[in-house]
């Protein structure tokens, strides 16, 4: 991509919104609201310019946005639409700069497009790139935060006029605390802005190129639908993750607290994995499979449920009894996998201290074609 | 009062903490470490100076104070001391102006000191008056709020170094919701600072003199246990109050939930009241007295409880079995009961809609002497 970058156009945002479902491991909220938001203002005449990580000067400030809240929630109370621009306001405000550009925290779910409609209103290009490359359930595990972004000045905003600036915060779990506070005072849908970040530090930090790459997974399954050919086999070849379970869901337990859905599916084998059971762990994402109590595929790896017949990505919030579904573990980025990133996002991190983090290496059923 | 004020001794500080205890009508906080560091400012020369509403300019800004939290833990966990004055000067920045002087949210209990403890670090004057008159437990229940007060920008600091600030807010109720969920996350102690108010608004909301009022009544009461005078006797005299109940406390009801101590006591009469039975509502403060099943005293009214041998008030935290107490009610200050007050602070706004508000007149039992 050149430094320019190339303009989302209305025919993008569908193989988008999908990709980014399929990133968010089961999380990162329904993304479908906020594309047809982010399609009226393309058609309003808004342009949406996205950029590399080779743009900007060192010293340009970026603002990390990102919806905050629970998926469940999101599917009733929608977002209004300017809660994540009126939240980077805040933080420009408390800090005395202006954005050159915006990023998302998470490119799994519907933060893919929480930066874009923000950067659309505010006249900003986004940066091609997240914090997380998939979605996460809490506000410090970004590549970001684990790699030392400022944890102050950071606000959030809701639909009714209410705007909370974190001024000083000890630390990101701190931050963590307070912003998942507010957010559920606030009816559990939230804009996030984080603390500016200097583009020198968004260079080495984010996950690069994931709003391409959810691009690129969102056409490979429109494509595959419209040639009629194996929609789980097509993304496992362009993501470069494996098949590890087949099943029926036989059991989902789900329930809200503290703001997040937590919970677990039961999956019964078929085809290859008949007479198998399957376990996945969810605190609004994925977070662990075990085939037959052996632990399959762990965070920060992403763990995805594709619905075996249409290969649409099936949510957390959507899981139900009866649903046919292939598990497909695909590669975290590196920046995902180091020990500082553990300590975040590994399974200890998510309350797992007996499983130490093993990556998924080779696809134990490779894809055919 | 001159308009020049007067500067606090420290020989003022015990009958100004008493006299706040009392007024504090069993909540508020113990104000005796403000006590103890409002004492060492003092040793170590800070110069605190009240003054009367009559001083300042109109457009002068006056900072609003006061910890917020739990009573209970407040026993367990003290304030570093710098709590109100980082609020303070959070609010100084987010809203772009200088204060002139503080002034205290509550007057009763340890509110009393905070605008004292933080006035002194800032290097202002403190006023002499409070928003409440008594204490209540809620952000929104001063007279400033009710008249109108802007609800942003406040800031809530800990003793961590976290700083929240309140940027926008819809209005006094969201505000309590938002400061009250960042104080339990602070760990239940907190220093709030309100938005900036001209003087021209305080002159005409604040209850007026309650510091003076706070130290007069302390010093009538170590006057009369100096003196071996009835100091029950002496405080009603003093305050204009009068005596609704004498009794043992057989049954106290106490626990802390969403950062309140709430509950109630179960009195047994004793003396005149022999045969009777009190029971008062207690949400940090004392909220209703009944009698024998009747409401005898009820919010904004003072339901005061006084150790009937030291005359020393007793706060809702260490209520206990056993306890021989006189339960006096005084008279809120009548910006406190208007329709527009009673609808924020009056016994409906505490969930008891059964009650309408009925204020204490002539004291039932008047002191003789």
């Amino acid at each position: 991509m050149s430094s320019k970058g190339y303009l989302l156009k209305e025919s993008d945002l569908h193989p988008l919104s999908l990709g980014a479902a399929l990133l968010g491991t089961g999380g990162g909220g329904n993304p479908y609201i906020g594309m047809l938001r982010t399609r009226e203002l393309i058609r309003s005449g808004h342009e949406i310019r996205v950029i590399g990580l080779d743009s900007l000067p060192d010293d340009a400030f970026v603002g990390e946005v990102g919806g905050i809240g629970a998926p469940v929630v999101g599917i009733e109370k929608f977002e209004e639409g300017h809660e994540c621009y009126h939240a980077v306001r805040a933080v420009e405000e408390a800090a005395g700069v202006r954005m050159s550009a915006l990023i998302s925290a998470e490119i799994g779910g519907s933060n893919s497009l929480e930066p874009i409609i923000a950067a659309a209103y505010a006249g900003l290009p986004v940066i091609d790139g997240d914090g997380m490359g998939r979605a996460f359930p809490e506000v410090q595990m970004t590549t970001f935060f684990i790699y030392g972004a400022p944890t102050a000045p950071g606000a959030i905003a809701d639909e009714k006029g209410n705007v909370v600036v974190f001024r000083k915060v000890v630390d990101m779990f701190w931050l963590e605390r307070f912003a998942r506070d507010a957010a559920v005072a606030m009816g559990a849908t939230a804009g996030l802005a984080s603390a500016p970040m200097t583009m020198e530090f968004v260079r080495r930090t984010a996950v690069p190129g994931t709003v391409s790459e959810a691009l690129r997974i969102g056409h490979t399954v429109l494509d595959a639908r419209r040639d009629r050919r194996n929609v789980v086999e097509a993304v496992l070849k362009v993501t470069g993750g494996g098949l590890y379970f087949t099943g029926k869901i036989t059991d989902v337990r789900r329930e809200l607290t503290g703001g997040f859905a937590r919970g677990h599916a039961i999956l019964s084998g078929i085809d290859d994995f008949a007479g198998s059971e399957a376990r996945i762990a969810i605190q609004n994402e994925n977070l662990v499979l075990w085939v037959d109590g052996e632990p399959k595929v762990m965070v920060p790896d992403l763990i995805v449920n594709l619905d075996l017949d249409t290969g649409e990505p099936i949510t957390t919030e959507v899981l139900r009894y009866g649903q046919r579904v292939a598990v497909l573990g695909l590669p975290v980025h590196p920046l995902m996998k180091t020990e500082k990133a553990l300590a975040v996002v590994g399974p200890k991190a998510f309350g797992y201290p007996e499983l130490a983090f093993v990556p998924i290496a080779a696809p134990p059923a490779p894809a055919q074609g």
